[in-house]
């Protein structure tokens, strides 16, 4: 039912459809990596899934092949870049850039984005501060399809948080998460196999809770982390509300409803407030704090003992942050990337669309 | 049921009592409005209820009434505080005060706080920025009571966080919450209720699912936002993980379930990995991203927005973070602030032991 292909083959492939739009080549080989390290690491729905969804934001005049990304306004630590309508692909690793080296100066740096388009996985680009010895953050405002506690309208996006902490010996923490209690390419999942949802992931487009995966089609929303009140949705509200207002309105991009949407079939919100979508992006130099090597030998401890928690289960033990991940990129960068069949016909029609093989 | 109480006559008693154990009389001006803020905010867990508490953590010699507290390590934009043992309650506010500054400097400022004890809630100590029109963050670990996903061990607090953020003629937003499904204040309502809990609340001692509201007492643990791994306890556990890092691995405070528990009657782990308990602060100036007018006028919008949102019923109105707690402290600083008849026993133990009036 899936096909394999190499981590390089997804990639160069990428990378030339991005050189076909109009990319520079250094923007078309790091919107490539940035695009297929999430089919790497297992986030199926945030990889090269969407390529045909970036090239018909393209074909809408969405998204500036050749943006002009700069800084607009600025402090020894903090700065808004301006993403000058280009995919996020490439503005995220230059905003988070910024934040690592105004770390490197003043101990951290935080960065507010606007005028940007979708990221990609949050987790590649707060990863990028491990290798300077920082903790990296990567946040995103998103499309609308999330209804508030108490809300049957869809207000805010899934706004993922990604929070990378380098180790020692242990490879790092990576926690990459939407601040829904499923993310929405687990609901395409269950589509695809015609099961239905777990309560507390989506309501009917009345309010009512629903296990229909199919309910966003007609109006319904996902929820917040926690589900509903009694579970503390209120608590999943606030963490997208707030991944919402560094985002978006810190930098000026449009926030909460107005937040533009990805499909390209659906209209830009009307009297936009902002330009775009919006990140946020803060490196934290661990030295800052304490010297690295001390923090790293107990961020170690922290790890070896939270992976020796007593489980419930003796054949599922409990996890790190980032260790699903990790493993799946181990295994697919030797063994392969398994594509769907209707993501290789969706790649096929790319390929076709710009006279590219694949 | 209930016995009234003013604000002022709740914070003349704390402050008398904390004068009492040897406080300086700035600290136990400063200890008690902190206290008794979070009872006229409706957090009633965290208020005169727990004066008893830090009562018997100083009996058992594990609160130092006179700290010394210092920066022991900082950057323009970051500070380690070593807390000398002293109240969170005072503590707290020094680290938060050290963010500010930093932030007033370079546009942000992050403090890791070590060998702290319990600071009151969180949301005092974020909402200190707001009057600086920045952005305040306030988190802490805390006693292991919660399993992580996946675990029957207890490895990780309540652990909080709040975030305040300002806005122009609109109330501030102010998130402040546990990374918990519930917080233990809510186990204890309905245990004095006979009541059971929702499930996804509590597990048992073996790592089932209950509804008891007792399971702590017999060994079992609260769980991450999100209850289970189908709605997402896995990203609940990422946060709480990601406060305790930023709390106490930062700064050198004991971390996961090395944190000193807040009552008395249960010994310090043994083998610590640091000094007492962590915090984590941040402040960000808004006019190190955009003018602060501009920014307080998206949030004005921001707000009025979500608050008009179409709720699913009429008569429940879709909340700001905030929104309850603002209108608590509104009328509670007016009529008064009822205790429960248990809570004005302990009390009045207290003042019997250092022969005062309650």
């Amino acid at each position: 039912m899936d096909q394999l292909f190499s981590f390089d083959q997804l990639r160069s492939f990428t990378r030339d459809v991005f050189l076909k739009i109009g990319c520079s080549q250094a923007h078309a080989e790091l919107a490539s990596e940035v695009l297929v390290s999430a089919d790497l690491r297992g986030v199926d729905s945030h990889g090269v899934a969407r390529l045909s969804g970036y090239i018909r934001l393209w074909e809408a005049g969405r998204i500036n092949p050749t943006p002009d990304i700069r800084i607009v306004h600025e402090t020894p630590s903090t700065a808004v870049v301006d993403g000058d309508g280009g995919l996020g692909l490439v503005v995220a690793p230059y905003a988070m850039q910024v934040a690592i080296d105004k770390a490197t100066n003043v101990g951290t740096g935080w960065v507010s984005v606007k005028h940007s388009n979708h990221f990609g996985i949050a987790g590649y680009h707060a990863m990028k501060a491990l290798e300077h010895d920082m903790i990296g953050m990567a946040m995103t405002n998103a499309s609308p399809l999330v209804a508030p506690t108490f809300a049957k309208e869809r207000m805010l996006g899934t706004n993922p948080i990604a929070v990378a902490i380098p180790a020692g010996e242990q490879p790092a923490f990576v926690a990459d998460f939407a601040t829904t209690t499923a993310a929405n390419g687990k609901l395409e999942i269950l589509q695809r196999k015609e099961q239905e949802a777990p309560t507390g992931w989506v309501q009917d487009k009345t309010g009512n809770a629903s296990t229909n995966p199919n309910e966003l089609k007609s109006g319904g929303a996902l929820l917040p982390l926690g589900g509903d009140r009694d579970h503390g949705s209120h608590k999943g509200y606030c963490l997208g509300a707030v991944v919402d207002i560094f985002s978006a309105v810190l930098s000026g991009a449009n926030y909460g409803p107005w937040a533009p949407p990805f499909v390209s079939f659906l209209p830009l919100p009307p009297d936009p407030v902002g330009e775009g979508l919006g990140h946020f992006f803060g490196a934290m130099r661990v030295d800052a704090f304490r010297p690295a090597d001390e923090f790293k030998g107990h961020m170690d401890t922290w790890i070896k003992r939270f992976r020796n928690t007593t489980p419930v289960d003796e054949a599922q033990p409990v996890l790190i942050p980032g260790d699903p991940e990790r493993e799946m990129a181990a295994e697919r960068i030797n063994s392969g990337i398994p594509l769907l069949l209707p993501v290789v016909k969706d790649l096929k029609e790319v390929a076709a669309k710009f006279a590219l093989d694949f």
